[in-house]
């Protein structure tokens, strides 16, 4: 059988797999995911030897180390993802909820129902344990998933699958509710990403390669987080404190993050008061900061010991380093830092230190990402921080989800409407 | 200038008008709603010379009625769309609003806002009425429009055009913010759909056909309302007085629309006893039956005058006739019905007749469709019908937006924070 009909075969079986979950009750669903917990948790020796496989091939092909890394499975690892789907069984399921039903002049009631989006097709790369995260973020919003994980994962990925379908046959629900590809062939995620018929969404999970190449060829719409050059603003009147506080947690807690800050903005009226302190902070912390010119002339200035200062280019303001690197800028205010954000950001998350009630009111209004903060780090642009329970991931799109994407990111609204023998004047 | 780069230009201007859009005040957005409607009072000559000029290249070049119809403007018309310019400007701004603020463990607030998409390209085709009705919804909700309408209302289009510039002029906003094209070039079409820099959703509105050129080529998301293959379920539980009011309603009431039932299906235990009644009715008023065996050896037995009856194909099943003829169908019970419209319905609008809680629970949580019924008729599912105050369509699609799509599906929700120094654990 070719890639073709073996990708179609799977979209029929997710469609008609979809169909009955759509109706599945909550307690059905959720039996499924605590007893693919149960499965992953008594399977997993048969997942570490799977993974073993994995690891070996990936040896042998000279993967990277950090690739390496994702890709290991480990008895910490093994009992986490056991844990998470017991966490999204704990959930509230979205399906069904009824809102704003209200009375007509006409005398009909009008509300909206929550509803699944369908099937949701999943493109992965080397982290095995998305393949269990994403069927159970699937299945509870009642979603038919098709899994795509990275081909240097597929051992791992079917044992985790297998432990899947045990869930769902042990709640009496389709094995086919999640389906994981078996084929390494690239051309699997070509016929997945454009079979409209079967497929509602995609959401592509890696790295910035995958994620252009998804949305560059897909037909089918795509729920997407590109990258994230978030930004964190010093106004002249952000108390210096919180400023530091900030700073250092936006950008050193963890620097490969998505809302890890990527560039400081800081008003002029402040920058040779604040930027020695900060820029000693961000020095103790290894930080190197890409400097423009005036924020170099003042860190010159204040003779940091090891401060490592480079100037700043035009790209680095779109940069996201993921690294311990900063792009710094002198700006001459609210009006200044919000035209930079805009033009240079990537829409996922930006911070304002202030105290000014107006300024942090017009920065919430204007800055158009998914996330904007007042005097918090962007490191909180999260599914778990927001609570949301558990996320699938972060769009940095408009369309359908912006920011942390939950259950409810996985479902739709459908209109009710319920008369008494109503009929339209 | 070749028609990409003048599309472009659109774009790029289009995408300067919709930053300033996005924090425009409400009441300066009224206003320009506000001042449209009095210019195109004030111009009513100009436009009716205007669209003089489209009718008569109409007539010459041999167009349809339906279409010269659909293309002509009146003094009642023009009417029309001021008054649909000055409810725009009465319904609450969506820009802005803040639900869900809460605050999380960690001591943060968590919320969103709702926010403008960007800008909305609008593809129509004769009615000019469009330009206005199109213009004052992307404006309410802070988007910038680019419209393109018909080649063969270009004159009536621009006409209005400049109306609505002399109201955003008027009102302090920039008049790129609704944009005209001014090409009849079909290549203009090509390029606002696919460049995605700068449009953020395409709202085509017209025929199946326009909608599926639209939807193949383009690159931007599409809202869009493929076609109407609304159904009517007469359960055997059915009130037979409601089940004849709400059939005759959604079938009769309009042919032309597209939430206009064009399927009935009838449960076997009632059909004997209900169906002989409805096709009574629906033959005085002209409507031809396609009818499955069943409903065809029923309706035979019970001769009656005049009756149209056809014995229906495959086909007839997933048809939008769009004028007095009814597929007929007898099914088991709801099951079958369910399963049939889940099978060869559109995802538009679908009712059940029924006194059954149970049955009535069911249908609404298990019928896929964008608008679904108890007890009412399908011709509720419309913008003004609903509450929203006016319509930009409606959506057969789930992403995003589903059923009749007002000012809020032409905005998304960004996620605020709002915190006092804090950062993350």
């Amino acid at each position: 059988m070719n890639v073709e009909s073996y990708m179609i075969e799977l979209g029929r079986a997710a469609r008609a797999a979809a169909r009955v979950l759509a109706r599945a009750e909550t307690r059905q669903k959720d039996a499924a995911l605590t007893a693919m917990a149960a499965a992953i948790e008594r399977q997993a020796d048969r997942l570490l030897a799977a993974n073993a496989r994995d690891l070996e091939a990936a040896q042998a092909a000279g993967l990277s180390a950090a690739l390496i890394d994702r890709l290991t499975l480990s008895e910490k690892t093994i009992a986490a993802m056991a844990e998470g789907l017991r966490q999204i069984a704990q959930l509230p399921d979205p399906v069904g909820e009824i809102t704003d039903l209200k009375y007509r002049p006409s005398g009909i009631q009008v509300g909206r129902m929550r509803v699944p989006l369908g099937v949701i097709g999943i493109i992965y790369e080397a982290r095995p344990n998305v393949t269990a995260d994403a069927a159970g973020l699937c299945l509870k919003s009642g979603n038919a998933a098709i899994l795509r994980g990275g081909s240097e994962a597929i051992h791992s990925n079917q044992a985790i699958a297998a432990c899947v379908r045990a869930g769902l046959e042990a709640a009496g629900l389709p094995a086919t509710c999640v389906q994981v590809v078996e084929t390494a062939d690239r051309a699997a995620v070509g016929q997945l990403i454009t079979m409209k018929e079967y497929v509602d969404v995609i959401v592509p999970r890696g790295g910035k390669g995958l994620i252009e190449r998804v949305t560059a060829e897909a037909r089918v719409p795509v729920i997407k987080h590109l990258h994230g050059n978030c930004h964190v603003y010093v106004d002249d009147r952000a108390d210096p404190d919180k400023a530091l506080r900030i700073v250092e947690n936006a950008k050193t807690q963890r620097y490969g993050t998505c809302n890890t800050a990527e560039s400081l903005l800081i008003a002029r009226g402040v920058a040779e008061a604040l930027l020695p302190g900060l820029a000693r902070m961000l020095t103790r912390h290894g930080v190197e900061l890409r400097c423009c010119p005036q924020a170099m002339h003042i860190l010159q200035q204040a003779d940091i010991p090891g401060a490592r200062l480079v100037p700043a280019t035009e790209a680095d303001w779109s940069e996201e380093y993921l690294a311990p690197i900063l792009a710094v800028k002198v700006v001459e205010g609210l009006e200044a830092a919000i035209e930079h954000i805009n033009t240079y950001g990537s829409q996922h998350t930006d911070a304002i230190v202030t105290e000014d009630y107006g300024r942090a009111r017009r920065f919430l209004r204007e800055v158009d990402s998914s996330s904007v903060m007042v005097n918090a780090s962007t490191r909180f642009a999260d599914g778990f921080e927001y609570g949301l329970g558990a996320e699938i991931g972060i769009s940095t799109d408009k369309i359908h989800a912006r920011g942390p994407v939950g259950l409810e990111g996985l479902t739709s609204q459908k209109w009710v409407v319920l008369g008494d023998g109503h009929v339209r004047v």
